[in-house]
């Protein structure tokens, strides 16, 4: 798929999934979801305190709305409701991410699969002629060099489920050659030769690249970058949160592009949307979520 | 100035500056700089060994040769010409960045002012309305707090040439709120501190912001973030040369824009341009210069 819309129709023609919103006193949370069910890209079950139900209903939003007031409850809850299989998307509303996670990695209540729980961002930009991953900008906060290999995993799940069979993986960092006083340009080597002695599977990782010649053939051409990667990246693992936060953000904020962020690594995708999103960037990303569930 | 072609115009309209050019037997570079001089906005000398001028001779790049073999003879004489009033503008061919710097950062010889040298990229995207700033994504590789105090200076420089009476400064990070785990947004709101206290003049700064909310102003007030400088920041300070490094190229290679470049902190501007820029890129990073030199 090249464009998020792509993956939005795609939706549409499915059986639509039920998502869960957790904390939903939480009015932008609900219009989100309310302008999601016009769309017909979800259904919604609702967990909050009861004077998130009268907001519910002054949205006209159609969904069963589960009365609890105590946070960590709310987030048994929601996790309960994914377990038994009545949902396949966790939201999170007005809830601490850390309660919500809290109860999502709870080792025989939760939703754990083994793998990291990270942020998978798929971007849309003017000047790119498909769709791109960046990650982890929205959960790891400084990935271990173990982290970065669950990173990659995840992401290539994602990469696979928007028709990428063997995703091409760019570790990037500022500059292409390994620097010694660059810790992720070593990282980047080593997930290559990990890649290429099958520790990680796949997908194909090359790196380190600079952000430049991992997404542009002519900009790989140039630098003579070779390599099955350099210029035709799909996913892009960045060093830390900061770093892909910024390349995620660069795509709306300086590009006028889009972008769809879900946390995988659990059972069922968790999206988090913040309240800066905007309105096509809360859909999007519930529609991102609902391909993966 | 809300493009980069107003600074192009504005140099054309001035007395034209002198570029010296280190490791002349670079072909792209004195592609740059032939082009520049086409453009009427710099005149150039060029320093390398004697494999250089017949390049130039070809281009029909109209400029003084210097013959020197050694690289660190060549360092020593651009900068030595610079000293002497000969050059305005330093510009890296064919030498390393280290070599080059080296005489430039030379107690007695060089170009010292006692400022760090830092890089400052001045970004056109098309979702921005204006000119924005950010530094430092190209020289230092994960600055101290006294170092981002200095790069603060250099880029507040930088801003007040191309208009900027009292730039407002960013120090972003992954979100806007003080996280122990995040030593950026601690020290953002440590340089917000120290500026409040008269220790960085000039400037106003705020932090720790998000991308969206120091640049967009829909996104500040969405978030309810506050201050003089969330919406409408001119300068971004990033927390690492990766983050910076990915902002500037996301300018370009996600959003199509335009990025200009150059190093400052010495007595004169120091052009250090990638072999993947853009033609235009490094004719754009050459009008920059002009302007600062």
């Amino acid at each position: 798929m090249h464009k998020l819309d792509e993956i939005l129709r795609e939706i549409k023609s499915r059986k639509r999934k039920t998502v869960v919103l957790a904390g939903a006193h939480d009015v932008e949370g609900l219009k989100a979801l309310k302008k999601a069910m016009e769309e017909n890209l979800v259904d919604a079950i609702l967990v909050g305190p009861k004077e998130g139900e009268s907001s519910a209903r002054e949205l006209k939003l159609e969904a069963e709305y589960f009365k609890v007031e105590d946070p960590e409850k709310i987030a048994d809850l929601t996790v309960k409701l994914v377990r038994e299989g009545k949902a396949q998307i966790l939201m999170k509303g007005l809830i601490k991410t850390s309660v919500l996670l809290k109860a999502v990695l709870d080792k025989e209540t939760g939703l754990r699969t083994g793998e990291v729980l990270s942020h998978v961002a798929v971007v849309e930009a003017p000047a790119l002629d498909r769709l791109i991953l960046v990650t982890d900008g929205g959960m790891i906060i400084k990935p271990t060099l173990e982290q970065k290999v669950s990173i990659i995993k995840n992401a290539v799940k994602v990469a696979k489920m928007i028709g990428i069979e063997m995703p091409r993986v760019a570790c990037i960092a500022a500059v292409e050659t390994v620097n010694p006083d660059m810790p992720e340009t070593m990282e980047a080597a080593i997930l290559a030769k990990m890649n290429q002695r099958g520790q990680i599977k796949d997908c194909i990782v090359d790196g380190p690249l600079g952000l430049d010649n991992a997404i542009n053939m002519m900009a790989a051409k140039v630098k003579k970058v070779e390599g099955e990667v350099a210029g035709r990246a799909d996913i892009l693992l960045v060093p830390d949160i900061h770093s892909g936060n910024f390349l995620g953000k660069a795509a709306v904020y300086l590009a006028g592009g889009r972008i769809a962020g879900v946390v995988v690594g659990a059972r069922a995708p968790i999206v988090i949307v913040s309240r800066a999103d905007s309105a096509d960037s809360k859909l999007c990303s519930l529609g991102l979520a609902s391909l993966l569930a």
